[in-house]
């Protein structure tokens, strides 16, 4: 991190001024990395609502008034809604000017950003800081919210190395850890361990809330329940759309999935005690050794409890 | 609760100071309920620290000796040994003494008692306290380990019911919530809110270990898996025996989930966004408004966090 020079910018634009962009413009803020932060939100209330808490300084009445003269610009708009925002920007979109995207899959944003801005993609470089909290909204940023966190960043083929490496230490200058893959591993790598857990929480309880006593039983659930369930709490919307963004390698990871149950329950059918503690055991001990290399967050909850 | 005449007795038996055991022996003696603790182990080393802490007053060499004389015996063994060790007490189970287990499952000690004890099985009142720690073993037994915890009593159609109630106040006693169902309800009720999920994360983790580039992925992780897979940690043994002993209940809850699954795999695969978020939705809610009747855990976590 040290080899990398702390930027400075002008003018910071958000699209979208929710959790994540306006605890992206206070951080930015207060790392004295940016002068003024202009920014844009679908609804105007909240809008307002930013200004008047100080997490934007000029309210913007549209995405490309956002861009305009700012020489970084932040997409912090639900993964659904990118491509229409890069559509809505794409005639600000000018060479150094650093634009980046906040979404939870990347190679649908890559191909996206792609596909609407053509050679000025090199100006995009998508990110996914993995970081979060339980509820959304503006009223919740927090200057806080990327220290100690992961950064994911998915350079595009065509990205400028030189705004590449000011994307990343921009990051690490909030207190990131900044890691670099491409769009398609992000992909493979959190459809595995943040997709489809989402996608087996939701289906757990869906098949605890359709049965004839499953509110009885969850009134006797434990801290078990409690914890396996936690992301099935996750936003509706939001995981529409990552699950339906990564379909494919989620789709993927679920086969694998079933294939693990399916001979677990094989197990318990032939009652094969010996073969079932032998499969349990190297479990156990992966998870019991398991530590998050960095104190990340996947989607939301205070990283203080390992 | 008030109702419930506070119970006394002269000599507790333990049959199994592990944590379970040896955290009912010091509640016990804590809330000063009983005279004497007399506590047998498998391991003599174990039965010898436990004596060392002051977990147990005397040491028995054999589970037979730690009946002999005591007016309450509290077997807690895995599940597995649990119809062995009623065989080797049964010569000393006699009315008017309370035999109580803890086991997770319920229908198979039920039937053990049953096939074990015949008449005397009037004698046996099994448990299952809603309580534990990450850790097993004599050393991390714990005073306060069931206090302000859930206790499910399911009572045998035979059982004396003046023991049934002396045991619900001995628990009550202790600072549990006491619960009672019949041994089915309990063990359909625990398929649902804490075997199958430990299957599901066991599996979940399976698949993930699986694949070549497993590892990597999760360094990538964060608190949504960290939460889910906490119970993939849980202890193999116990949880082979667990799950093949309720096999039916978790092969059945299996099936639910399975259907859930479907579904939701199928609305990834048309890419139906309003069906899914349709689908999530009343899942999210149901989840975010789920709060434990009481401070209850479920596998041992402390319970200071929801």
């Amino acid at each position: 991190m040290a080899r990398l020079t702390r930027p400075q910018f002008q003018q910071l634009g958000i699209i979208g001024c929710g959790l994540i962009g306006g605890s992206f413009a206070l951080a930015m803020k207060r790392a004295g990395l940016v002068k003024r932060v202009v920014g844009y939100s679908k609804s105007p209330s909240t809008t307002e609502l930013a200004k008047k808490m100080g997490v934007i300084d000029v309210a913007a009445e549209s995405a490309l008034l956002a861009v305009s003269g700012s020489d970084i610009v932040l997409i912090a708009v639900p993964v659904a809604a990118t491509e229409a925002t890069l559509r809505a920007i794409r005639h600000l979109v000018a060479p150094g000017v650093l634009f980046m995207d906040v979404g939870s899959t990347k190679a649908d944003v890559a191909l996206a950003a792609q596909r609407v801005l053509g050679d000025l993609a090199a100006n995009f470089v998508p990110v996914h800081p993995i970081a979060g909290k339980e509820h959304s909204g503006v009223q919740h940023a927090d200057a806080l919210l990327f220290q100690g966190k992961q950064v994911v960043l998915t350079p595009l083929p065509d990205n400028d190395h030189a705004l590449v490496q000011r994307a990343a230490a921009t990051w690490a200058a909030l207190g990131c850890k900044v890691l670099r893959m491409t769009p398609e591993n992000h992909d493979a790598a959190y459809a595995a361990v943040s997709h489809l857990p989402h996608l087996l929480a939701f289906a757990y309880m869906q098949g605890i809330m359709r049965q004839p006593s499953g509110r009885e039983y969850m009134e006797l659930a434990g801290s078990g329940f409690r914890d396996f369930t936690r992301i099935a709490g996750s936003d509706p919307a939001i995981w529409r759309d990552i699950l339906l963004a990564n379909r494919e390698e989620v789709l993927h990871q679920a086969q694998r999935f079933r294939m693990s149950l399916d001979r677990l329950e094989g197990l318990l059918q032939t009652q094969d005690a010996p073969a079932l503690e032998a499969l349990l055991k190297p479990i156990s001990a992966t998870r019991n050794t398991w530590t998050p290399v960095f104190t990340n967050v996947d989607d939301g909850e205070p990283s203080s409890k390992f």
